[in-house]
């Protein structure tokens, strides 16, 4: 696939478009703003890490409705281009005000939140939520692999099982984001900077007559520090290959052996004790296959002796909770706040603003409200009129932003099993506003 | 993010082009063998559709290796450029045999051999994996809804939450490929000459003082058939305003009120129910909202009055199921048949063909192998010395493909939930060899 052939004016569901050309037509060019938040956590998550809004401020300040996007939409739309002239041209003008990308967010909390005249309001909805929930699903399971790491180096091994090559780009960055070390994507390390990683697969021991010729074959093609795969026949044999090879190499600083299949806890400590026996304690143990932050945790915890963990298909894939139940939800129209009242899926109405005060007490606030003590607002405005307000931070700063974030959230929200979020309060004019617009929903509705 | 910027050649973990460039170093151009295939279905998983392919070939047709590639690979392995000339201007020249997209797979079963020289054969693991892994899941996925819908059309929803927009666009072609009948997804409809679907959400009803207000609008806009949402605010009195403004717009065919939560079924009769009294006996009825093969079964077997599935986020990542054991293994080398031993990943030696008999009897044997009775080899040649052997099949062939498949597969393994797989079986020969490799691999072991 080459995006080059996909116009972003097309990224989205039909009906954006079909809305959008009614209220043109209707002349509801007023000024709307919609709410990105995350209804709900997935079951075993304790907070998500807020990602995806580079791409998104990319997609916006790009977006335009060329001619011939009007021709597809409207033979999407079974009508002639004519109709759908009021569409030409349409760009992004508008304002959003988000929470930077690394920063530690809650159910309920406004991600992002887009003000603009309603039609090109409505017409990023596919878009914007595409990004902002596959990029923070992914920074989410990567920040916990992380937390479960527990200061030791995690590394990206995903790519082979992304959805896709994009989703394979977005996971390498986003484990960046969350502090893995490096990533055996060669693309997302060049397009990003960061660290790449991997040596030798399997099929490259077999291809030689023994695995002692394979490794002397692979430190000859590749004269610095060099990491063996051990496992392709017997692993504690092929630790006493490797080690062989490394001591006749003068095994430099940043070598290593790398375990893929069987018990790597048990594994580990005996590929440990066959490395230092050979006088080789500075040669480490990195561990893969099948990792995420359950087997990180319980391999950690039982004290495992694996220096690296490379996580792979089950954090490029967030296997346990591959999407959040994300919304794009207008709360205010022309200066009116509106909310969804229909089954449990309530929505609470007008722009918003989120505190944070020290130890997580968060407050879901209208955006024009003062902080209560000691609150400090995560949402930031940047974008106006179309235009990023200011460029777009290095990875080094989200990371930050991330790090400082997970310094203070507390232990029951950082556990990998059964955490606890912290629950944000809304603020006491936010839940009056609420009950003033359930209100006069009801009323409108009990008249007909 | 745009691919422009994404060479195809860095689109690679690094270790494919380590052990590349030691290939090279040492003269290993001999020609290898790789087996791409599933070791074993997710769970919930009576059958695999083979997807992927064709956008695999465009990749193989399309790579070379340039000079900023061998400048960024060099980078990567920490490395001068010069170090890499071997790796410049690298192509692949070698031969693909796969299942043709949309047909039906059992785990164990090659999708696709590649043989080509060794360096080439190991570069392009990454990419391939990457794609037919996603592509397969997801076709796979979406076939079970058709399974579960028994006839009633399903639509596809899922671009706001696939793994970024490239995974949406597969996932729009791939529900095409196994029946679905449309998308809401425009670029997808537009690359794919595909039916786009979609006409309102709840924050278009919101934004009007009433219901019938947004709807008439809507048609004023809109002056074909329409589909009204009807669960903003309370979805009986909803379906009733739905219905008096549609009898005033004389209902042509086509028309269609979406149900979007709640309880669907429930909700289902009443809104028929509504409808009918109305006479509006030819509206039909959509649900949408966490659907997937789980919940359509669900309301098919309830006798639901639903006429139109749409299914979203739950397909468009496969939630119960978002990845495949997938595994691209080396089985020959320069003649030689190599299998890998370690722990419980053993793989069988050599290139094979898969002969399907009647009634899914699937044998798994080596490529030269005579078909056995009534069998019929199910991978085909369809790339030579690295160009395409035919011009890609149009989507309409590979629905065909699927069909046929889907037809003759056993009752057992189309169950929606436990589902029993058909088992293939190792020719004869095959077995022999696998235990041949075996033998000799562990009498060098043992020799040491």
């Amino acid at each position: 696939m080459s995006d080059a052939t996909i116009s972003d004016a097309l990224t989205t569901d039909l009906y954006e478009a079909t809305m959008a050309l009614a209220y043109l037509r209707e002349g509801m060019g007023g000024e709307a703003t919609f709410s990105l938040f995350v209804r709900k956590l997935p079951p075993n998550r304790g907070f998500l890490v807020a990602a995806g809004l580079e791409s998104a401020l990319d997609y916006l300040a790009r977006l335009r409705v060329g001619p011939a996007d009007v021709d597809a939409l409207a033979a999407a739309m079974g009508r002639p281009s004519a109709d759908l002239a009021p569409l030409l041209g349409l760009r992004f003008r508008g304002e959003v005000r988000a929470v930077p990308e690394g920063r530690i967010v809650l159910a309920g909390e406004p991600l992002l939140e887009v003000t603009a005249p309603l039609p090109q309001a409505q017409l990023v909805e596919t878009y914007l939520l595409n990004q902002v929930s596959h990029q923070t699903t992914i920074a989410s399971k990567a920040a916990r692999c992380v937390l479960a790491a527990d200061g030791r180096p995690v590394v990206d091994f995903s790519l082979r099982r992304t959805h896709g090559v994009e989703a394979g780009m977005r996971t390498a960055r986003l484990g960046a984001l969350v502090g893995f070390a490096a990533t055996s994507n060669v693309a997302a390390a060049t397009a990003y900077g960061l660290t790449a990683t991997g040596t030798m697969a399997h099929s490259y021991v077999e291809t030689f007559p023994s695995e002692e010729a394979a490794f002397r074959a692979f430190a000859r093609a590749h004269p610095g520090p060099v990491t063996f795969l051990v496992d392709t026949y017997d692993t504690e044999a092929g630790v006493a290959v490797a080690a062989r090879v490394l001591r006749d190499l003068g095994h430099g600083p940043g070598c290593a052996v790398r375990l893929d299949s069987g018990d790597l806890g048990e594994l580990a400590v005996r590929a440990r004790r066959v490395l230092d026996a050979a006088g080789l304690s500075q040669v480490r143990v990195i561990a893969s296959g099948s990792l995420d932050e359950y087997a990180v945790d319980a391999l950690v915890r039982s004290g495992a002796p694996i220096d690296v963990y490379a996580v792979g298909t089950r954090v490029g894939v967030s296997a346990d909770a591959p999407y959040l139940d994300s919304a794009y939800k207008l709360v205010q129209y022309d200066g009116r706040p509106v909310m969804k009242l229909s089954s449990a899926k309530v929505t609470a109405p007008a722009p918003k603003q989120v505190f944070r005060a020290p130890g997580f007490a968060d407050v879901i606030a209208l955006r024009e409200e003062a902080p209560p003590p000691g609150g400090a607002p995560l949402l930031e405005t940047v974008m106006r009129d179309g235009r990023r307000t200011g460029e777009p931070a290095p990875l080094s700063v989200a990371r930050q932003r991330f790090l400082a974030d997970l310094a203070e959230l507390p232990g029951a929200a950082r556990r990998i099993t059964d955490p606890e979020p912290p629950r944000p309060t809304a603020s006491e004019p936010l839940a009056q506003l609420t009950e003033r617009v359930r209100a006069r929903i009801a009323e409108r509705l009990s008249r007909g």
